[in-house]
């Protein structure tokens, strides 16, 4: 496990990408997109992809590629009233271009805000109906009492291509570990800069290690971008044995994992492991239609073994899909945690294995053996006494080291240092040849 | 659903022939069971059986039919202290003719009393061993001094018939529901007239109506009357896809359902959805081979998916077979409140179908097909929308729409308004040809 | 079951056991051993059986057999310090001898106490690695001031013999139920001569009756006692429907179970459904690899159905292995309570059988057969009628009249009548042939 040093030094890390990502104008396309794959790539080597617009990706297309250069809103004396410039929040996403004069009320039909939080900016878009758009505090909406405004968005929509990154980091399995993020959304930090952070420092953390498992970090947009993602690439679907959405993990909440639509898949014991081994409050969601891009990795024609881990959920915090959601809504040591337990939760997922005792009937003397105290008849054992015994009457060719863990409320580190133990005096084998996938 | 006005008037119709009942001696056998039945056959096209005295049915015979003129004890002066006119409680069902003078002490070895209840007048029988006697409050016994009364009654014992009532509404399927009702008690209002009136109530509105499932509502008595319908009626038995007894509807208590002794049925699961559904108290209850006609229904060799709907269970209240189970004890808001359940309990029977998703490998574009908003980014979907994703994921031909609402927590009709939207637009088809039986 | 006066009875005769046995200085070898086994065939016909040191068991050898004559520790004028005489729990089990003279420093790193517990002389042994020490109270230790101290340990340590008893009661069947006491405990009574002399008792209460099932019970030292038994009679262990161990049974705490590793074995429902019946408070526990000789039993290469009776759990009480677990730490009240617990038990273990309903179609008439009440209406079965009820519905092949129990809520022993009855007017058979094993 990290040092503490080490939590905070990665803490900052990606502390220091989220702010680097934050001005950069993302959508589902464009050059927003291929701009922080750029940044991400700085640490940790990407490989990028382009989809071009047009590609029937199931039953979608990949749709035209949207890029943006400015706009604005300005009153009767020239001075803008909305400005792209100061906060790209303000542009509807996919807002097809214009440039004219607008009466007051054809303007206010194509304004979105929130009553509610009269100064926050809320986030829309309009990927799949071409139309046109500008999001503003509700306070500065009352202010707009003109007649006429100009309205000015120099966009375009054009056939390019949607655009994701990818970093594969090669295990003694080619069974596959998938961690997924989004990467669409444009200045909103929780949502998802926070994932992209996160996968970022985990991946770099794995560069130069062989683990059991072969590990997958994709970065693409939400929605269309897991649905391309699983058009091309559906034979490497297949091999995913635990797979991870990562949005909204730098809040100050609690985490809460949501399970995947399997229920019990090896990820969502391992995460519940996890969780429950920090003594900490958490939440658990069961799987749900909706909600990231889970829903598409555990539609029916998949049902991938993919959960997420987030911390407060999407929805459920005032400051989502809003300016709120802002650099101050995230911190380093919530970044941390998140990371650790993903760390925690993936090296459960990729240490699981199942072994045979070799000496099945009745305990081996495991005192010969220099693995149990000498005198006896004190009546407790010590953990590491526990974690032997357990991990011997239990490796019955049946229960993986997770199973004993879950059973005997021992932490999962501790079960697999005795397997190993045991394993290294010849009284247990490993007795998977590729690892229990579920 | 019904509107308030059809409740109100569902209730006041239902009240109205619970009065019209009300003041027949039924018993197992008999005229008063042919009056019952034809009173009822005046709102529901009823099909009369009669079952002929003698007739072996299982390890039963079909009992002589009883048949009572008059009944009364007098004192010396010739006053009826004991009067069957007044109530037909006051007479044991079954009881075989008698006129005589009697001792006090043989006369009292022949009447039953509550002494806890000592102004009510108990209900009690004897079928299977030929008797005679008498009910009365326990006040009234402390009464008679005199040494000797002279007893009378007029009652018949011969070779006859059981006599039940049936209708049929055929479905699309020869699949069929079945509602069975009790009409073997004497004046009792919850204790079945409640059971009676709502069954007709249901039956009635189905007619003119092509439901999907068939449907059978008998009315006939209970224990022999359950026993003989069976023995002669098994291949029809063995059609069932689910079964409900009607018993005790009408009291001010909250509604109870005890669930067939599968305990896991399709019409255990509808009425547990439904009552969940209403946000109101209500109460569950295993199944147990003690209680109404579910357990001939439910006995090994049978096990036919029967629940039990009550509201509160036999036994429980203080008025239960006495004659404080009176036109007082049960009300109109009552009994359309238990209507409104079973109605749409027995919707979520007939409506219950398994489909499965045509585009399975990720979600379909709903928005192009105009079942999804354009504007994206508020993070809250409709209620709609969710339910269209729900039965978009969970029709893998493992999950019946019963399923869906449980794990979604979507009403019913919701789920299947959404199924129903989907396959209007090919993305779903049913692939159930039958429907689920359970 | 016993009267008040039988169990009072049998608590003071187990009570009487205990203190035959409690000065007796025992191990997992030696005379001790075989003095125990004399005075327990002074009440039933035990078969001792002896193994032979350097027998090899599993992954274990039978140990040279250790006895010991006497042990002190003489300080500078000759005044014992230490006697073993006083209390065989001053001597470390398995002490090799010893007769010297030793410095204060040499003598204090063999010296055992409970700074804790500072009046207390804890219990403790060396099997398995040769050394000598002693145990003494912690307040005797801090009087122990000067430089130079007499150590006499006359023991021997030669080959010799594990010596073991059991006694058989045949029973109609050939499976057999075992219930397993170890004996190799020095001064300490409720760990575990109030398991000696319950299962003593037990057996007693057996002789002479001729039960459905075989039952065996051994008096054997733990672990390597464990150990070498399964060695030895591993087609014996095959034929074990049902097995318990038992260990401090005597003292004031609630009665906890250990259910066996498989933890829905036909034992750990039968004890459960005893406990439950008592109405009282009682402890249950799952399968644990750490605890009494069903570690042994339910090692993963046998996983015998073993559970374990217990009081106060091992290890959870203060006078655990030490000196405080003395003749008034147990009492005749508990050990009884323990012996009904376990004879109820173990009357359902060897009563429970499947049986087939003859008459599965409706209930059969019970009133004809003079099993139900002749006047009807009242509403409430008796509890007999009930259980005829529930024994008929559930006799459908796949439930034992434990199952039925369980469902019911009523008592195994009502349940078994019924059933008896039933049988008894041809509406039952038993449909096992060899009963259930679990």
């Amino acid at each position: 496990m990290a040092t503490a040093l080490n939590v905070e030094a990665a803490g900052e890390s990606m502390m220091g990408l989220i702010r680097e990502l934050y001005p950069i104008c993302r959508s589902i396309t464009g050059d927003g997109v291929r701009e922080t794959l750029r940044i991400v790539s700085q640490r940790i080597p990407l490989e990028v992809h382009e989809v071009a617009t047009g590609t029937p990706v199931f039953d979608w297309t990949v749709p035209k590629e949207w890029n943006v250069r400015d706009a604005w809103v300005k009153d009767a004396r020239g001075e803008k009233v909305i400005d792209f410039r100061k906060s790209n929040l303000h542009l509807v996403g996919y807002s097809t271009p214009i440039h004219r004069k607008v009466s007051r009320e054809e303007l206010f039909a194509h304004l979105h805000t929130l009553p509610d939080r009269p100064r926050a900016i809320p986030y829309r878009n309009s990927f799949y109906s071409e139309n046109w758009g500008f999001c503003l505090e509700h306070d500065a909406l009352e202010r707009l009492r003109e007649p006429e405004y100009e309205v000015c968005i120099d966009s375009s929509l054009t056939d390019g291509h949607l655009t994701y990154g990818e970093v594969l980091i090669a295990g003694e399995l080619p069974d596959e570990v998938f961690v997924w993020t989004h990467l669409c959304h444009p200045s909103l930090c929780n949502d998802n800069l926070s994932g992209i952070a996160l996968s970022t420092e985990l991946a770099r953390s794995l560069l130069g290690t062989k683990p059991r498992h072969t590990h997958r970090f994709v970065f693409a947009p939400a929605t269309i971008g897991a649905i391309t993602w699983l058009a091309v690439n559906e034979p490497v679907a297949r091999r995913m044995v635990a797979g991870l959405v990562l949005a909204g993990v730098g809040d100050a909440g609690q985490p809460h994992y949501i399970r995947s639509r399997r229920g019990d898949a090896l990820v969502d014991r391992a995460f519940l492991a996890t969780l429950e081994g920090t003594r900490r409050p958490y939440g658990q969601l069961d799987f749900s239609p909706y909600g990231y891009d889970q829903r598409q990795f555990c539609s029916p024609g998949f049902d991938l073994p993919v959960g997420c881990l987030m911390r407060t959920p999407n929805g459920r915090y005032p400051e989502y899909h809003t300016s709120g959601d802002d650099l101050a809504f995230v911190g380093p040591a919530h970044l941390a945690d998140s990371l650790a337990i993903v760390t925690s939760a993936l090296a459960v997922v990729d240490g699981n294995r199942s072994y045979l005792n070799l000496n099945p009937k009745c305990e081996p003397q495991l005192g010969r053996r220099g693995l149990y105290e000498a005198i006896g008849g004190r009546g407790c054992e010590s953990d590491t006494e526990l974690a032997l015994l357990w991990v011997l009457n239990f490796s019955d060719g049946r229960h993986s080291l997770l199973d004993i863990a879950e059973r005997s409320k021992i932490a999962f580190p501790s079960v697999q240092k005795a397997a190993h133990a045991l394993e290294a005096c010849g009284l247990l084998r490993a007795s998977d040849e590729r690892g229990p996938s579920s």
